[in-house]
């Protein structure tokens, strides 16, 4: 048996996750520090006067040595107190309305998901309550026969308590991350004024309170269900980590419509203010004048923040259940070897632990003071929190773990040994990274592949949409070959659930990758908060500079949601499969091939939809705005306000209704497949949409990258080449803003939804796996 | 036994295709008919005087109607002879550098090949040769080890002859192709003059020339082989149609390096025309000023025309390859039952005299008289022939096949009746027709989805692009959905032998197909043409209704030949299994899945390269052009003549220098992974290819279908919709031609290329797949 005894194992797990709560209300301690005033206390906060009194007393800046003179200060010096206070407050009030609607937003989203939640907790019970005509008699196991377990009706309702367990930490991760961001988004703008590295440090430690924030409570949520579910279940594993997975149906499910309707949202609005705001009227980005500018900024809360923290939480949630259920039914579930069962969660929990220290690195230890040091810290922290987990996951592995096990695969006895465990989550955690820097190279304005995206909008926008294509198609094939690498590992030495916990290995860093991941977006607003309140210049290109680091960032955390989310769907594809019942999905059957063909068709189906969705947005946003413009006497001219509410409302109500159709598509193929075409199809479906949309979604994730950062390549102007194709307005760039704009939909909307779209209909195949094995395949049967 | 006697087949098929051979020959002749007149011969047609001298003798007008008056007669009534005759001595001139350019580009093209297919050729005696160490003694049958058969080194020898016959025929499809196009394209400009109706008959009798020609001596040849071949083997079927395999490798292979290299060329020019012409000097397509008219011209010639023919000969010869030699290894192969062996060719025999009755109709008895007959009459010639194939279908299945029958499906007896093949033939044809006409409503600009995009330009290129993105990933469902029934009904009736002959189906009536894929390209010429002959106006108007309609068949070309390749790659995929003695593709197998995953990325990684191939040669002829106007004084004026062949030099370059990676990285993916990874994870790597490309394959043809043709709604100004986006200039417009130049090598170089990439990665596999059983897997055998 392995060295850590049960007892330490229900301690270490809650104890880990409430480490990493605490550590993230630091890191949220700090960045309130830095004052944010409407006017009555702005006045009280200026009466102390000077920096000192925005500096705060929390931090200690004696260690500070002096910055470079370039990045030095304030840029402000002119500004009197009263300008100062001034300026706080327009930041506060522009905070304030970006608060708002996103608040507003994400509570009447959570109405619409409140009922869909519901009616689908009601599917989950009466599905799986009748494939055994609810029942409440004990029946044999589904693992060993021999042995009674806990009724299929039990099942049925402790999965659907776990749904709606999954999809309630889905939406407290989602709206608290946007919280976290709302709160620090002026804050980053205002610390900005003193040098790049104090807007970092805001920025960078309030993605860091989201990403501990959300990776420590999905922990501790998923462990206190594990718990509780046991004190009914008792001795019978199989049955309570079957009704586990609805924990990761409900947070796949809540992500699902977050993702894609905040990704409406955002870029409806984004693509509407560009579209009128920089093409036809020639102001800048986020100029207050620009109707949508507000809702541009809230859009960046609600799908890059919320959204993106509802996805990494849902493939967390569905990783660790798909490690869960398989190991449920290898010998440490026959065996209830609890520690070794545990092994998922524990190599999360000393992930929150490893992802501490390497926050505490950026943060406090190698602090950023220059512009140029931004992106090397942010891949830095990715390498640091990479090594360190690898010493983590061993330290783990063979402590938690008995020498040798055994696996039960597909029927299959399968003899593992411990150090091969070590190999499977190693080998995700280092695809992970491999993801993150390929995806770095491919979308950062340091490397060929942008500069040349950049070069072809010499000749105008088409060729530069043609090479964006061509750069996106390009990332994948390492990306692939990675995924490929770890999923070879894992499979060989420890079947699905060598896959599950390469996953794990890969997510087992989300909480840094979450804080670089939130970090772009907080910036991006902190940049729309300065330029909207007026600051001066030199803060607007702080700003842009933390955005530019933030788009790669981004690219990459996108790149890591897709690696982790194939590794995921595999892993639960194989569950399915198991508890389906399917002996071999043999590619030489006509139904798998059929599932296949069509499952590798509804990411464009899903793409067609959700692209247009943002297209249709965005069209009805820029009549809007052009009717202001119109409309609203002096507005052109800055003398009028315009009317920011409208605009918000209008992606308001288009996200929510354009995210229906996507979301009935993804939710509904599983069941109307599996129902009518049976469990082989369904096999097929998975796995083709599984192949065919970790392409699509890491194309369209790098197209869009590189187009962003081609744009801002040019309009930072920081090589002679990049000048040559300037400045701002230029036929260069307006081409360049063409396909940053077209890569709007494709980075924020329909990629990122993607990932989400593969987990889905996996882990729903899952958790109805056991209707679809006794009633499925109606048609099929009669062809 | 079957009505069909032995005797009565080896007269039928030689006999339909020579009357193939003799309709092709005809329809040739009547073209010829119309003078098209350098300076000397000019004189002596002129000497005849007027329109009857031009109207030639062969054809009778009397049965003609009048046309209506706004088709009717010529325009150029106000031109004397003299003008008349420099018209023509124009076109003639313009031809014959288009003819120049083209015959010099496919000489050399050819040259590369014929280095390229002798090495191969090589490749395949050695590989196949050393799989049993080139031993000379006869062996135990493949699947009758009780029999003596044909050694294998036999069977490397003639698998090579093979390979080299089908790519002999292949590159004579594309040369016959491109020179009956050359030859018709001034002639259908000519022709225009008197009305549209003849400009049409001229085009299409082109198309069907070259249909004919092609699909007759595709059939002619493959028969020849198998009776060759069979004088060596004797009873030996199994090693005969093994061996014969290789003629769909050598057809498919050409067919990549035709079509990518002909894609290159033809998109090169076409977007460096069209960047420098239309954008920058704001002169229309196809003016004489532009210096790369004349390349991009030729290019239509060798990349649709030559590119195309060798691409649908290739799906031929490899679907009927796959057939026979699935059948080969069924009672019909073991009980030597010749006529039903022969219902593949019998099939695509019946499929000719099909086709011929189709063409009559469009020619001589519904013949088109106004410009909005033409595309009615284009879709009503594919409706009809598949209607009247279904009967040939019935009389042939019924004449040919034994009433029950015996497949062997991987081991399994399978027993099947004459009318599950009937269902088989007519659901891959029927499948066609569902996939044209779908095709039809994405592409066409008389539907909503072109409108949609048209409208979308209101708001600018980046609005129009991710509209048309979203028409081309939704055009993907119903083909997909089509090919999924095709497919399901194939394999559940007769196992790999009813997807063959699914395929098969789909493919008989390729000649029509043909015909009125290549109409497209010579009204496109035809009417550059006019345009740099100095036609009238009218002309023009008429030779881009002809344009426009072949916009949309040339995109309904691209469905068959991209639905057609799936079937065909499907049914490679199983002959190759079966080859291999792979008892199950598991995907539970780590070996497959890694294997199906890196399939998928595969027409990621060749798009990539071809669009980055086509941007770079765009880019090199935008800067020749550029250098041209600004060096060649009066050059924009019209005063003096732009350097034509150096545009054409660059080109050919190009795209000769271009094709090498991608056509590598085709041929040699299977070669690699087969070796060293092993038969399953080859098995997984086709499967992967297959779903994956066939979804970007559809997907890029109809977005750039769709941009072409909402420029064209557009700049027809054919609705008032239309003619508020309008006129040619208006930023809509601009941004229309955004799209469309985005679409050209998403249309015609990467989307079209990736059928042959599915295609011949399955059929490589299976040439080679004894090598890759002796000896394959050399890497993952130690892993």
């Amino acid at each position: 048996m392995a060295v850590l005894g049960t007892a330490a194992v229900e301690v270490f797990i809650p104890l880990a996750s409430l480490i990493g709560i605490a550590f993230a209300v630091l890191q949220w301690y700090v960045v309130a520090k830095v004052p944010v005033t409407t006017h009555g206390s702005a006045a009280a906060s200026a009466s102390q006067g000077g920096k000192g009194g925005r500096r705060g007393s929390a931090r200690s800046n004696e260690d500070v040595p002096e910055e470079e003179e370039v990045e030095q200060g304030d840029d402000d010096d002119g500004e009197d107190g009263i300008d100062r206070l001034a300026a706080s407050a327009r930041c506060a009030e522009i905070q304030q309305a970006i608060s708002i609607g996103a608040t507003s937003f994400l509570l009447t989203e959570y109405k619409y998901l409140a009922a869909f939640t519901s009616a689908f907790a009601a599917v989950i019970f009466v599905f799986l309550g009748s494939a055994h005509r609810f029942s409440t008699r004990p029946e044999p196991c589904a693992h060993d026969a021999s042995r009674q377990c806990r009724p299929a009706l039990a099942g049925a309702a402790f999965s659907a308590v776990a749904f709606l367990l999954g999809a309630l930490t889905s939406v407290l991760s989602g709206y608290l991350g946007m919280r976290v961001a709302t709160f620090a988004n002026a804050r980053a703008a205002l610390e900005a004024r003193r040098g790049v590295g104090d807007a970092f440090a805001v920025a960078f430690r309030s993605g860091a309170a989201m990403g501990f924030l959300l990776a420590s409570s999905a922990l501790l949520v998923l462990y206190a269900a594990v718990n509780l579910f046991g004190l009914y279940y008792g001795d019978d594993w199989g049955g309570l980590y079957e009704s586990i997975t609805g924990y990761g149906l409900g947070g796949s499910s809540v992500a699902l419509f977050g993702r894609v309707g905040g990704g409406i949202y955002t870029k409806a609005a984004d693509v509407g203010a560009d579209l009128v705001g920089k093409v036809e009227r020639n102001i800048p980005e986020d100029d207050p004048r620009n109707p949508a500018v507000i809702a541009d900024n809230v859009g960046d809360n609600v799908g890059d923040i919320a959204g993106m923290g509802s996805d990494l939480f849902g493939s967390y949630a569905e990783s660790s259940c798909a490690a869960l259920f398989v190991a449920s039914i290898s010998s440490f579930g026959t065996e209830h070897n609890f520690t070794a069962m545990m092994y998922p969660l524990l190599v999360s929990a000393v992930g929150l632990l490893v992802c501490a220290v390497t926050t505490v690195v950026a943060t406090d230890v190698s602090k950023v003071r220059r512009t140029d040091e931004v992106g090397p810290a942010l891949k830095r922290q990715i390498l640091i929190s990479t090594v360190l987990m690898t010493g983590g996951i061993a330290a783990v592995t063979f402590l938690a773990l008995p020498a040798q096990f055994t696996l039960f695969d597909f029927g299959n006895v399968k003899h593992v040994k411990n150090w091969h465990l070590f190999i499977c989550v190693s080998a995700g955690l280092w695809a992970g990274l491999v993801i993150g820097y390929v995806t770095e190279y491919y979308t950062s304005n340091a490397y060929a592949p942008v500069q040349s995206v950049a070069r072809s909008c010499r000749t105008g926008a088409a060729t530069n949409v043609i090479f964006g294509l061509a750069v996106g198609y390009k990332s994948v094939i390492i990306p692939i070959l990675a995924i490929a690498c770890a999923i070879y590992a894992g499979f060989r030495l420890a079947a699905m659930y060598g896959i599950a916990v390469s996953a794990l290995g890969m997510l087992s860093t989300i909480a840094t990758g979450l804080a670089i991941d939130a970090y772009g977006p907080i910036s991006d607003n902190a940049g729309g908060i300065a330029e909207m309140a007026g600051l001066p210049p030199r803060v607007r290109e702080r700003t842009d500079a933390l955005d530019a680091a933030g788009n790669t960032t981004a690219a990459i955390g996108k790149g890591f949601a897709i690696g982790s989310a194939a590794l995921v769907s595999l892993a639960l594809f194989g569950a399915y499969v198991s508890r389906a019942g399917i002996a071999a999905v043999d590619l030489l059957s006509p139904r798998v091939f059929v599932g296949l063909l069509a499952g590798a068709m509804l990411p464009y189906w899903f793409s067609a939809m959700t692209m247009r969705s943002v297209g249709s947005a965005a069209l009805r946003m820029v009549e809007e705005v052009r009717r202001q413009f119109d409309t609203i006497p002096g507005l052109a001219e800055g003398l009028a306000s315009p009317d920011y509410a409208t605009c918000v409302r209008i992606s308001t109500d288009a996200s929510l209704r354009e995210m229906m159709a996507p979301g009935a598509l993804v939710m509904l193929s599983p069941l109307v497949v599996g129902t009518l075409l049976g469990v082989e199809a369904l096999a097929g479906l998975l796995a083709g949409a599984l192949v065919s949309g970790v392409q699509v979604a890491i194309s369209a994730s790098n197209s869009g990258g590189a187009w962003d950062n081609a744009k801002k390549y040019i309009e930072a102007g920081v090589s002679e080449e990049a000048r040559a194709l300037g400045p701002n307005g230029s036929e260069a760039h307006k081409a360049a803003v063409i396909g940053d704009t077209i890569g709007d939909p494709l980075k924020d909307t329909s990629g990122p939804s993607l990932n989400i779209l593969i987990k889905l209909m996996a882990v729903e195949s899952l958790v109805f796996a056991p209707f679809f094995a006794a009633h499925g395949g109606i048609i099929f049967d009669h062809l």
